[in-house]
């Protein structure tokens, strides 16, 4: 249980998924930033990159002068962080990783969704940060890898269809996915630029995409997965088409989900109702911790349709990250992410 | 053949598809717009609605004060047409209707997805409007129904297969929409309103779509549809999942588009090369009557995924309707339908 | 000064401030929500329309049934407020308006810009909401106006340069202010369709804004004021041209705001430096109470050129109302304001 | 008088501009397409990087094979055509320049805005491309520079104000620009990036544009004036608030601008009347060549509120460019430009 303030570190301060780290742990009352590195504006407040922090007096520090810290979060690319893992470590008693480079199981996996791993044997070690699959293991845990974004919103939706057996891992499951911009990152490229990057919808990942090789590990089936870019710059929204082989009824479906997350400090239900918002969507939650799931039933086609939202930089990454430290570290587990999102919000 | 101008009138000139075939008709080098109908307008400039047509001298007219004319296209809402359908046959030799009124083939079909038919003896006279899977029967047409962009998108797309035998029609078919915000048609409410509408990515129609009865008929499987409202104001872009029960290369795929569309002036290819607009697209399409196909095989899911994108005021609605009726009239197929499109352009 | 929690309503909690009102309140240390009135959603959950607020339990009352409070909020349309104030007075010692109904001082003014004024002995009583010109006053203040969001940019901009003499009030100023969607409050209408709405940049109120009226009363001067619709959901931006009669080096304007705002817990500087963020703009303070001013000199034509960038819903609304609300109650000026903002962030 | 098709040559076809030349010579009657230079694409297909232009088989050529062509628009950045002049007026008998290398009169003005001029004897003999001030000029010209958006936009607001007496060059001018994000060109960067370009109302040029200095030269007097990026892609929208000495009535205005445009094919008033679009939007002539002028009367600050809104890629350039050049060759104005504008539309 932690009693007062601990530091923290954001390596790769300078990203997005950086900036809101340092966000957050300005906001939170048992952290207190102590650096946050960035090789190219070594130097700068940290403000010129973040518009939003301009009202702290932070600056960049070089990632070669890193201090000692009780928790480092690492928001490198991946590929970084399995080489420098035990640099961090050394500096740090709690690592949570962003990238991808400690959140599959097994050495095979990397060989087969990326180009390999160099420290598997860490792999097992380091523990997925999604608390709502994983909380009995990140407590106490030191080395913690958080979710891609896209692997997130599906597993939350179809988690518990899963766990309450309604689906059985037999099935055909279509996933879906509409992202928005800031999944490319920082720093642009033609294809993120505005005037090609606007109004889109645009298939990006057909097929293949790596966050499968999550999904797989964590529901224990395939999925055939596609990934879209649309017009907005945070969030990541699922649509799952899943056709359960005996009959369903809406009831069977609300408990699967009530009973999964009606514990959980960060997933809300939307199934229907009246009004504009009757199921997820990534404008509801966008800035904010929060996952939303729902789902529809179509007989005619004995098909259930699961929708599920979060914004990617929050619930998908550094929120998820920061919420698996609070676990880790005994913090009440909403502590820096109490922010309940905007209404009215345009494209976030 | 047609060989000077036909007079042409569109009832329903203030909404969205209105607007459209009235820009079509001025730019159209065989018709001579007469009037343009609108009960809230009469009286007004047309540019005062469109500000597009701020350039011509039209005014709106009184719908009861309908004159004599060579084709009338009546962009009325769903049920309008068929209680008026005696009159605008007896103005006009040729009626191009855009609601749904007589779009499907048999009364039954009317009571399960609509309210009923109150004239169904019409429907096996009514030609559908979309030439790529009807230009036979269009030729010398004279009452048509101009599609429903949904399922205009998603027939485009998967037509081919079902053509040539890449699918028989007992595989599972998911067909994942998204479609821009001027399918709410003109006027407003609160759904569409700007605050509430923007950056969405909204399920509207998780499933039970009115256009599954359309793409039924004319591809002969029922389809697992679900439609989302996403951030652009014209567009509508069909995923389609499907999975083949034997083996299927990419060659067959592209063999099966190809042969399908090669000689068609409005279909365009676009699966996989370089570049940032490596599918389909609506932003590639805003605006033309073009459609655009692709695809990407999924082999470790045994699934093909099947990309289709319309401009839904275009080829899903007023450019479907002047298409069809170029084909019915005897006038070059792409007349009025020139426009190439834009690039850049955001989210038109 | 506040030791416990101090009950708070909300009339009016089914618009956009009203919403705003509602998160900023759940978000407070030192206010508890007590009732949400709507006439149209009586019953509801405050979830059902403010789809950020869905973990919240609260439903909306009937605005007859309201109960003794210790402050309330009333985001009524302009005119409701003046008839009804002495209800509000009666269930609350403090009352924070945010319409335009107590905002000016004098009735001559509502005379000439609005449609009178019912209670005119009261527009003495009554304090400005904003902090920045009227902290003094607003200590012990139980009958608060809120500005109106595009006079609140304005001001914000414009005051310093009045404060410290580098206008005097006989110099030509041009305001030319650039708005969010959700200036048009909740509900739709044609103008603010998503179709129509999307992409504008619309002169909507080019001379006469009422909002006039205020920036003359605070800052002295009549200013030539115009606003324009541009495509975001919140955010108001005033782009201010003045003319100083003398000369005027960086340095004193630097001063200037500097001296006025250097202590301000809203306010931060924007003026020059490098990257892409070198100037005041609404998406770095959307969600926030935050004010960005910022100034460019241009000797060439003897001009500064003022920018300043709010976000309408918060430091233009309900951010101001609450920020007053803590300087009249004597809690924390951020209490419930502390939200930092985010990077990146679309068009929020 | 032209009476057969022209040959067409663009030299930098795979940047926007030169995508819009392509787009505009493919519509023209009287124009056919014979290379397309690309130093980085060449070989590959113009439709590879300009989706709309999918349809055609053109490829991109290397630059140092320009062939001997009538008509050569050259879509460089500035500073090249300068440099290479010779090179393109040896291969064509009329250069089209659609950068600002021959936009100003004298090597002053290209020393004090620009970094000076290698070839300043040729500046006299240019044409500016703009019809509605320089029609007579452009008939039988051989050299033409295409004019900066921005300034054509603030040109074509203040011209007709300027012509008939209502300013004499004394007054005080501000104008207030808004832009789309193509005015940044291909190929990204990080400002342009789509999760820090969209959204945002972002002073990008206060002081100091080079624009500028164009709109001095043809009207005569300097402006105050100030640049933002705002969220669109297309158009450029100015605001010109002026004071003129005098007493004006809106007669007064209306005739100036109507005797000044009322035969020009491109331009159309807006000022006032009912319905939505009431002023000039960027969005009602996106994608055409038309220009929309209009204005407010503000007599209680003396001002005259001037709107002016072009598609900065056409008006503004490439359909500047195609105009000019029908009028220099004797083919009708409108030819390639006769695209209407689409309604409804995005953020076009």
């Amino acid at each position: 249980m932690a009693d007062e303030s601990l530091s923290a570190s954001v390596v790769g301060g300078s990203g997005f998924t950086g900036g809101e780290l340092l966000r957050l742990i300005d906001a939170h009352s048992g952290l207190e930033i102590q650096q946050a590195t960035s090789r190219s504006y070594d130097g700068k407040s940290v403000g010129s990159v973040h518009p939003n922090l301009r009202g702290t007096d932070l600056r960049f520090s070089d990632p070669e002068d890193l201090e000692s810290v009780d928790v480092l979060f690492t928001a490198t690319p991946h590929g970084v962080s399995m080489e420098q893992v035990d640099t961090f470590r050394e500096v740090a008693d709690t690592v949570v990783d962003l990238s991808a480079d400690f959140r599959l199981d097994s050495e095979a996996q990397y060989d087969e969704w990326y180009d390999g791993h160099s420290r598997p044997e860490l792999l097992d070690e380091a523990e997925y940060a999604l608390p709502e699959i994983n909380r009995e293991n990140l407590v106490g845990a030191d080395l913690i890898a958080s979710g891609g974004c896209n692997a997130t919103a599906t597993i939350l939706g179809l988690y518990p269809l899963f766990e309450h057996g309604v689906l059985s891992g037999s099935e055909q499951v279509v996933v879906d996915v509409k992202v928005g911009s800031s999944e490319g990152g920082a720093g642009g490229g033609e294809a993120s630029s505005h005037p090609e990057r606007s109004g889109v919808v645009r298939p990006y990942a057909p097929k293949g995409h790596r966050h499968e090789a999550e999904i797989e590990q964590f529901l224990g089936t395939s999925v055939s997965f596609t990934c879209h870019a649309v017009d907005m710059t945070r969030g990541a929204s699922a649509t799952c088409h899943v056709f359960p082989d005996g009959p369903v009824s809406k009831g069977d479906l609300w408990g699967a989900y009530r009973e999964t997350y009606e514990d959980e400090p960060f997933m809300r239900m939307a199934a229907g109702g009246s009004g504009v918002y009757r199921y997820p969507e990534p404008k509801a939650v966008a800035g904010t911790n929060y996952g939303e799931v729902g789902f529809e039933l179509d007989p005619s086609n004995k098909r259930v349709v699961v929708f599920s939202a979060i914004d990617n930089m929050m619930k998908g990454s550094a929120g998820q990250a920061v919420h698996a430290a609070n676990v880790a570290l005994g913090f009440e587990e909403t502590a820096g992410l109490e922010f309940q999102g905007l209404h009215p919000v345009g494209a976030p």
